[in-house]
């Protein structure tokens, strides 16, 4: 049986319930984080650990334990035997149990921490050949930037993308194009890199802050400026960014090909030296 | 000990318990309806039915129960000892329990049905003294028309309401009135009704939609017109409709008095006949 984290505890999975009257079952009122350990090592562990804790600060829950993060992700890697394997860890922190009413509870309650390891076996071939997508217009709300629970308008859109075949659903916002259902996006064009800059409108994703880090590194031009939805034809390669998928190349969007429909040169370097920085992390640990 | 409902099972309140891979609380993947008790009779119940199954559509989820909603609200009332008071049955149906992933759970798995009733302590002379407000730009999705749990944009404006000492939080999206956090917004000018249609924009209320009909039947002229931001000086009076407080007299907005800063005439009719109608489910029942 996996063992699962609750409130302090660390507990068989099975053994794991949570009050109906939790917030984050009533009302979506909660934030969570996934980082992802490599055979050794979390990546960057102190990014995702810095973002949660501003996801707690902007939606005002007080986790005072927040710190222990590390240590939790750490114990559910050695509790489940996954020291040698590519896993993930969930941690979500809701506002509490309490009786139903909008408003914040009053006195304050304990936040519900619950997290969860699970390994993972990505197939990097499969992403390296590229994934195709669909663009929609964007429906969620205005604090993207915030890492919430409240994530039914991303699962409608990513199921639409499934449906279609493909495995991503890029945003379209008042003409420029935001991110995806879970992931954020890049484009090429004439050998610069253009995303979304960081605001309201997008997650400041962990792998987007990194490729950057990587493509300034490496001398690739780089600019924080939304890409034009008018302007989508002309780009010479897209990819996106995540966890779970580190920089997949994207070869087309609503079944139109991106650039020539194969991964682009740019792409499939900048996700090569994103692979070296995680073996790092292996190696680390040898 | 309160009696709740899980999935086809009447259990003392303390006994329920939902998975916390139960997409509800990961996802915010489900749907919820709130309909009021008035010592004998539900108010409404069809709309409230008609609204979840509504919600069902949308977010495609299969709830094959879905028609016992009104049998399963009533027997929460028996079963509570609430037939002679005032109370709230609160329902929540969500995709279900299934490993964390974003796509719908392929094949698909039974939905998660929690539903409780609770005694109610409505204070109508509170709410026909009106009630204050605040202002806030909107930062919902914009599938607004959906009741779904996805309510954290919600509770956060609420919350903005509360510690500024108010009662609710209207919505403004660029540049029109569209609700509130919890409630439809009406506003009265030179004697006639302007409320927004409905839309995306705004959940298509029960209570809205009772008021548009008493106020058609009245002769009072209603215009399914979303009022303009630079047009809030000019009402004369404002109220908000909602389950719970029915037909609420705004008195302020920001601070800044609507109208003579009193509930006004047209607000306090409506909310007598409104409360007519409510009386009436007294009656059948004695």
């Amino acid at each position: 049986m996996d063992i699962a984290y609750l409130n302090g505890k660390f507990l068989p999975s099975d053994e794991i319930t949570i009050s109906p009257d939790d917030r984050g079952f009533l009302f979506a009122d909660g934030i969570y984080e996934v980082v992802r350990w490599y055979e050794g090592g979390f990546f960057d562990m102190e990014g995702h650990h810095l973002r949660m804790k501003r996801s707690l600060r902007e939606v005002r829950i007080d986790w005072p334990g927040a710190d222990e993060f590390p240590s939790v992700a750490n114990d559910l890697i050695i509790r489940n035997s996954l020291h040698d394997k590519h896993a993930l860890v969930y941690l979500q922190v809701t506002r509490g149990v309490a009786r139903r009413s909008h408003a914040f509870p009053s006195p304050a309650v304990s936040p519900t921490v619950y997290a969860f390891a699970r390994g993972f076996s990505p197939d990097p071939d499969m992403i390296s050949k590229g994934i195709k997508t669909i663009l929609k217009k964007e429906i969620r709300w205005s604090r993207c930037d915030i890492k919430s629970v409240s994530l039914l308008p991303n699962i409608l859109s990513f199921q639409d993308a499934v449906e279609a075949g493909t495995s991503e659903c890029i945003f379209e916002r008042d003409g420029l194009i935001t991110e995806c259902a879970h992931s954020n996006v890049f484009f090429v064009k004439d050998g610069a890199l253009y995303t979304h800059p960081e605001s309201d409108s997008i997650l400041s994703g962990i792998s987007r802050k990194n490729v950057i880090m990587i493509a300034k590194e490496t001398g690739i031009p780089i600019k924080e400026n939304a890409v034009q939805l008018k302007d989508l034809p002309l780009v010479d390669e897209a990819f996106i960014t995540n966890t779970s998928f580190e920089v997949a190349p994207v070869i087309s969007i609503n079944n139109i090909p991106v650039g020539d429909g194969k991964p682009g040169p740019v792409t499939l370097k900048l996700r090569s030296l994103f692979r070296n920085e995680t073996l790092k992390l292996k190696k680390t640990s040898e």
